[in-house]
């Protein structure tokens, strides 16, 4: 863990330390991706189950790679009523918020008496990969599914990999919940390349979205083009700003659910109070010594975590906006006051009740944020991952005899002659 | 050019054959441009000098990489009066047009006394990519700068090569006009490694958006992550629906003004009159004997060409959804009605009055569209490229109290401890 303090001369540099990549691209997947991807695109179901049994010790048929509804719906009955009532409640409410994302069409006649649009349309199918072993997260299921869902998707295939054909009851649970019944037990870039190309079993989608390993992450980078993808996932951080008035305990435990998801994990404590950092420190150590998780979660703090002192709140907003964390909480006296200064957050935790782990499950925003300061120019998953817009013009003579000649002029001075002539010939028509 | 009909017994063979891919991934320039670009990571302004006098034969200091002030305005002030005005008629209404995109906020209590937000802000900083030689389009600096502009995009830093020093007055009168000042002559990977990485003389942008040769697309696939990136554009096209009612020259003409893009460009004309296909075929042999681009033009006809004939209005739309067309042009009795079967098109041109052409120029809407199908998934430029979303979720105890509890069981569920403490530590205070 790093300390830092505005006020010390070396800061500029300690900082950009911070801003600099965790991660990257594995350069060493690329072609064992490209392979795999054009052997599914030559070969279809036959390469699929070639490399499940290879990868995830599996031997499938073809009428087998598609999970049957009695399956689905016989795990998805081994989960705790407990659990399937909170699963219930956070799809509720991630399916009002993004409910209330959805965008409006536009359809106006503008001075010139050109009827302009834009019109929002769903994406007809979609493909969403669910990772397999301990990354398997059903609110992750819930976080992919259901915006697709709320935009008005038709047809939502799932691959999810179960390495020697061990289900996971959670999440299916969560895809029946979702209503998902089109689901795949092919993970890797198999199924990236079976989403993207299509197989005799497997019917092409239009974009791909959700978590994965290198080689998902490289085939989905590859597959770009023939369909859409989401963005590609870095490590996740969080941005803690927090004066001296907080428990340091709650401090130190909201800086561990970061750090706690990956070693490459970034939390950091913003705090204009010194001898509270210090506090926050102590605080982490001690928590460390009986979270389960503490051998990741204190990698990723000693590695990546820091604890930077600053003057007052502008200065923190200031490091955030540079910083453009994934995750922003904020615990200070007037939260929405601070939140105004951001320019660039994928989702921020406004006040002391308000944990990022909040935002995770049951907040109703989506978990799937932009990464590795990516917020600078990314955002979230939302409903508009699966819209898109269709610009509309329409005109009459009269509305063609305003505006076009300066089209005529425009296209000739590009050298376009079939574009002048084009709206030449109409020119002088009459209506 | 095929000649389709669906009444014929191989269609879906030869229409497949239309919806094939033309062009692709150049894959020979991806080790040059991974080479160009760590070069311009390590070496700063000194590589892309060292580029610009081996790729565009022209000489360069560092300090001579930015095109001053008054050399834009001097050659601004060579373009004649009447391209001017008809760039700024252009201007105004892309600005009209891409003002009432603008998305409104979310700020709201949900049932559970949540207060959930989404905001909107723009992106700090952009880079505009624009060719050199014969596809510097003016047309495409305002459809690039402007969107940004009205998002509220502070700085726009645009490249543009200069072969042999040579500028080009109309590409530096459109970016004047758009409020583009910062303007570099250098082009290629090089540019895209300068605009990404930053020098020392250009500072790094957070997206970088423009059309580019193969080199420049390699480039921006090459640095996305670092920065966000617009689509690549493939070749264009566009789909005319048309019914016997049309003076077949217009057809024709609009037709060729896609195919004089590119060699790869495709037109393909649906019509429910077989005779009038036929007309249409014939006034295009005869515009390519005077058309100025005609070798262009002739070979995207040949190769990429074709004439559909169906039986209806609905058959037209079947196809026209399975195309998904970058442009749509609509030239039918009632051609609203026609357009709410379309679902998949990057934009549409409706009536008989509306050449495509009118979109390329002044009709407001962008001319930067989602080419070769991609318009299944994506969307044309817009304002939407340059501003991103923040999420926001506040909430005091008793919100926390209500949804807290489900969060806490879905942390358990997953095996994430640290975040089922720090929402179940703050259960149970007093507010």
């Amino acid at each position: 863990m790093r300390r830092l303090s505005t006020t010390e001369a070396d800061f500029e540099v300690s900082f950009s330390a911070l801003l600099a990549g965790r991660g990257g691209q594995e350069r060493s997947v690329v072609e064992p991706v490209r392979a795999i991807l054009s052997d599914v695109q030559a070969r279809g179901d036959a390469a699929v189950c070639d490399y499940t049994a290879r990868f995830d010790r599996l031997t499938l048929t073809p009428e087998q790679l598609r999970i049957d509804a009695d399956t689905i719906k016989s795990e998805a009955a081994r989960v705790p009523t407990d659990l399937m009532d909170a699963l219930k409640l956070a799809a509720e409410r991630i399916e009002v918020f993004h409910d209330a994302q959805k965008p409006t069409d536009l359809d106006f006649t503008d001075s010139a008496g050109v009827r302009l649009g834009m019109r929002w349309t769903a994406l007809d199918a979609v493909g969403l990969y669910v990772p397999g072993g301990k990354a398997a997260y059903p609110s992750s299921v819930l976080m992919n599914a259901l915006p697709a869902r709320v935009a008005g998707v038709k047809r939502l295939a799932m691959c999810v990999p179960t390495p020697d054909g061990v289900l996971n009851p959670l999440v299916l649970a969560a895809a029946h919940l979702c209503g998902v019944e089109e689901i795949y037990r092919v993970g890797g870039a198999q199924a990236v390349g079976a989403l993207a190309y299509g197989t005799q079993t497997i019917a092409p989608v239009d974009r791909i979205v959700g978590p994965g390993n290198a080689f998902v992450a490289e085939a989905k980078r590859q597959v770009f083009g023939q369909v859409g993808i989401d963005s590609i996932a870095g490590p996740s951080e969080v941005v803690v700003v927090a004066d001296g008035n907080n428990d340091p305990r709650l401090i130190a435990v909201d800086l561990l659910a970061q750090a706690e998801h990956d070693e490459q994990a970034q939390a950091i404590l913003i705090t204009t109070d010194s001898a509270f950092g210090e506090r926050v420190g102590t605080a982490v150590a001690t928590e460390l010594e009986t979270l389960p998780r503490a051998a990741i979660a204190a990698r990723s703090w000693a590695d990546h975590g820091a604890i930077i002192v600053v003057k007052d709140l502008d200065e923190a907003a200031e490091l955030v906006n540079r910083l453009a964390p994934e995750h922003l909480e904020v615990l200070v006296e007037r939260p929405r006051d601070f939140s105004a200064l951001v320019r660039h957050a994928g989702a921020m935790f406004l006040g002391r009740h308000c944990p990022e782990a909040v935002g995770d499950y049951v907040g109703g925003p989506n978990h799937v944020l932009p990464t590795s300061r990516t917020a600078r120019f990314a955002s979230g998953l939302s409903v508009f991952d699966f819209i898109k817009r269709t610009t509309i013009i329409e005109t009459d003579q009269a509305g063609l005899e305003r505006i076009g000649p300066a089209g005529v002029a425009l296209a000739q001075a590009e050298g376009l002659d079939a574009h002048a002539l084009s709206l030449s010939l109409r020119l002088g028509q009459k209506s």
